[in-house]
């Protein structure tokens, strides 16, 4: 098929949106592959769509070929069966909500589990009914606080959706690998560097689940990796607990006054100053530090949050947001203080918290503060700290919270060796989901012995939409995109670069022998300047964009290469052959 | 590809769903094509979604034939476009709208003009751009008031629209006869048996349209057709008002006494034994009825509404509904006559309506009703009517409205013979919409005299999800579903009639040999007897089933043909060869 640029539409723009912080955004827009048609809302143009819809049909091969089937559930659903599972309240104001003419509760699903189990319900009732294994590619809805990067977190998206039914643990398992082989070979067949990693399952419960990400600076997860080939996302990462100490020999706990040290880094100056401790300096990690938030729960309830952790690190607000799910962290604010008059600010200490405590505030603490670790602390009182507090001899909280920080170095929770970190962009998501919504929902199957078994289940997502936002960001360079063949809307753009008849008649001959033998070629006829053609040749980033210009007359065209900006001279007669080869290739 | 039976996501059910009403929604269900999920909403399951997936195929082969591009708009739309046509009022009740979490207003697209015209107004600015064609096919929602027949007319369902746009009319006019000549290869591919109606522009706007009907008794759609060629949906039919009459010699207006004539006819034949006319019998339509209604406006205010028209005719409630819209029509209660005490139940005439009475009724008649035309009507009081009140001489209206019935036999407005009535579904509809759109949102652009103009659009739908229903519809017996070949999910249904391994040997390859060859095969590998298997696949309807039963042991099998119902055997040595060649045909 012959494309020709003068009727295709689409406009290149000169000027980045607005909003644009990365690349895939910018030159998804500037090229003319998608529009905002509201905040995370995009609407798709002719180039956009054919990548789409590529990226759509790869997705759907790699289900086919491991024998799911697909079926397409509506974007509009009831409220009940997200009842039954709670989530109606659980996605609080992540959904979009809905009532009809008669005041029936619907929303936009965000992902389908629960009609997906219903379904099966439905339809299947013996063991002999499964493995079973179902997808959708389908429009999907989540009311995002946060939209940003175009169609990297929109809030209208497609997704392929799917689920896996089995009767046992074995064929969950079973049904999980063969997703995950199909994951694999989707995300190298978009041509994304990808890393697999341990994740939380969130909201959606359940136990095993990983992520697939495509590394990307702009991506929105950091994960870490090991020499040992350990790797997470941060928010999966378990830090074990530390060693225990011997404390013996500890001085009793004793509180000091420590005026004009309000960080921890003057706290540390001024003990070391006035309190040395024989063996070695005070440092950071010897502090105890207690951060407090309030955590609000789907329902609108609010209740306080004390984290102690060593004063070198900071809270990591995904991990903890991750942690607490599906709650929502807010800022502990003045009034809450007012609320807590037990809680000094600034120098909160573990007498202060936990459940034994006046205010009964919840008080978790990290995996280094383990008995017989000795403490620098607040005293509960303006002005004071507490030296030689001694985890298990003098404080204790209510359990253990790992949501510090990772760092660069930080040992592997499998002692895998130092982590490193980056960052991705999450293109799938794969869960083993177990009973929990078939519990919920009753699905139940009879097993080979003629007795009613719960249905164990998987759920695994790819982001559609966002491989294109994904592929885009990995295949763009400062001039525009530049496609893998596997996903550019045309094999070839072919630019005649003048108005020379002769120059034109080649170029049209040329497209229609590429086309013929099945190449999808763009062919820019439109009465441009050669400087505009290449120009808008490189923003739009086919891979092989075919010069014919002035070296025409001696017979000669040039072929030049998007992603290596190689240029190679062909003799213009028997070229298209040349080309067929190249670009099937 | 070869699909096992044993393996598919389907169950055939033995009892109609509770509220199928309609053939294709009974057998969708009960096929295993389709399965509600809500009123008005469904899900595809894999045999649905491969027909719905031809369906669409067909679309998009028809749409880039005629050149229109195809693009993707999100389904969650942002209110303020359709603010600024009005719409976002005059859609009412019948969209679902959406807040997101920060109180933004929007809706789920019903229709996609406003953002069409958007999107050329962002990238076009020059007539050297037009013609443009865009289309796309996606989901839509509206909230029906009336969700019936499964996804004959659903509350989500997929679309294909397009919208055209040109500088001036003779653009417009090549526009629309593209897109016409594309619904009738369209309707055509599918196998529907249709007709091309005139039709109403509705809440749509804009001047010419036409609507394509799937002819089925089971339509919502009312047409009528002459033989001199006339064609339009009852909705579109304007009858031309009758002749005036001479009403020299009609006697003065006289109110009459008229007790127990609670009806027309009693009324005609009372009026006949005590106040006969001298040149014939009064008839029911000499007698002019007066019926009110109260119509809603989208802004929820009400207006009452008094129809006049002869009494031997009813208002067609279809046809009032589309005259008035985006009012809604509403019943004129108990209530509503209190509020206005000089309208007298039952013996309402034209004195106590219009602008110049008391109330100031609205009063619009039937285009029967014109000067000289001598009437008995209401005299507004209680048991009494007024004789040869004469139109012109003794009443006038405010206007008038065409929604009596249409009867059989009924003259066709342009001459061209009497009309006959049959249903129909609407399987499409296309729109001159001339410049409404485009002045709302100024989406104008230069001309060749470097002028400022205003575009010109048509929009065009077809119902994708609704033509599986219609092709169903109109592909059904009493034993199932009957696809046409274009359609149907397989090519052909292999079923092995009994359990001997020869006959599942034969089948199995017989199966690998069409599949070799690009036929799409569904096996029924189950442990079924021949009986459940045949009645599935009648059920199910693939055009052709092959059977191989006994027959195998003197070297035969059998093909049946599920529209017709023939069988042939063939010699099972070679049989491929032969299928293929069938299959193909």
């Amino acid at each position: 098929m012959i494309t020709r640029l003068s009727q295709l539409f689409v406009r290149t723009l000169r000027d980045d949106p607005a909003d644009a912080e990365v690349a895939s955004h910018r030159w998804l827009v500037r090229a003319g592959y998608i529009r905002r048609a509201a905040p995370g809302i995009y609407s798709w143009l002719p180039l956009g769509l054919k990548v789409l819809a590529k990226v759509e049909a790869i997705v759907r091969e790699e289900m086919d070929a491991i024998g799911a089937q697909e079926v397409r559930f509506p974007a509009l659903l009831p409220r009940e069966p997200y009842e039954a599972t709670n989530r109606w309240t659980e996605y609080g104001p992540n959904i979009f909500r809905v009532k009809d003419r008669k005041g029936g509760d619907y929303l936009l699903g965000p992902t389908h589990e629960e009609m997906f189990t219903l379904l099966v319900k439905d339809l299947y009732s013996s063991y002999k009914d499964l493995p079973l294994s179902l997808y959708q590619i389908q429009t999907k809805y989540r009311d995002e606080a946060r939209p940003r990067a175009g169609i990297l977190r929109g809030r209208e998206f497609v997704m392929k959706d799917s689920y896996s039914f089995d009767v046992d643990e074995a064929g969950l398992e079973a049904s999980y690998q063969a997703h995950r082989r199909a994951y694999i070979a989707i995300m190298n067949r978009l041509g994304l560097e990808f890393v697999i990693v341990k994740a939380t399952s969130g909201a959606m419960g359940g136990s095993a689940s990983e992520e697939f990400l495509a590394i990307a600076e702009s991506g929105e997860d950091t994960f870490v990796r090991s020499p040992g080939g350990y790797a997470a996302n941060v928010e999966a990462v378990q830090r074990p607990l530390a060693d225990e100490q011997d404390s013996t020999g500890v001085p009793a706990a004793h509180v000091e006054d420590t005026p004009d040290s309000p960080t921890i880094e003057s706290l540390v100056k001024l003990s070391n100053a006035r309190f040395p401790r024989s063996d070695r300096p005070w440092q950071a990690s010897d502090t105890l530090k207690n951060v407090l938030f309030m955590l609000r729960n789907p329902d609108g309830t609010r209740a306080p949050l004390a984290i102690g952790l060593p004063g070198d690190r900071e809270v990591d607000m995904k991990r903890l947001e991750a942690a607490v799910e599906p709650a929502e962290v807010e800022p502990f604010g003045e009034a809450d203080f007012e609320a807590y008059p037990g809680l000094v600010k600034g120098y909160i200490g573990p007498g202060a918290l936990g459940a034994a405590s006046a205010d009964k505030v919840r008080y978790l603490t990290d995996p280094a503060v383990v008995p017989g670790t000795r403490w620098i602390t607040g005293a509960n009182q303006a002005g004071r700290h507490v030296y030689d507090l001694v985890c298990g001899r003098d404080f204790g909280s209510d359990g253990v919270l790992d949501v510090a920080e990772i760092r660069e170095g930080d040992p592997a929770p499998d002692g895998s060796g130092p982590l490193s970190l980056a960052r991705g962009i999450e293109m799938g998501h794969i869960f083993q989901l177990g009973r929990k919504y078939a519990e919920a929902l009753g699905l139940k199957v009879l097993n080979s012995n003629g007795k009613l078994v719960t249905v164990t289940m998987g759920s695994y997502g790819v982001g559609v939409s966002r491989a294109v936002a994904a592929v885009a960001e990995s295949h763009c360079d400062e001039r525009g995109l530049s496609w893998p063949r596997t996903l550019a809307p045309f094999d070839v753009q072919i630019v005649p670069a003048g108005k020379d008849a002769a120059m034109i008649d080649y170029a049209e001959r040329l497209a229609l022998e590429l086309s013929a033998a099945g190449i999808e070629v763009l062919l820019d006829d439109r009465k441009a300047s050669p400087g505009v053609k290449f120009t808008d040749a490189e923003m739009l980033g086919m891979p092989t964009t075919v010069v014919i210009g002035r070296g025409l007359a001696s017979g000669l065209i040039e072929v030049r290469d998007r992603a290596s900006g190689e240029r190679t001279e062909l003799t213009a007669e028997g070229a298209a052959e040349e080309l067929i080869a190249l670009l099937r290739s």
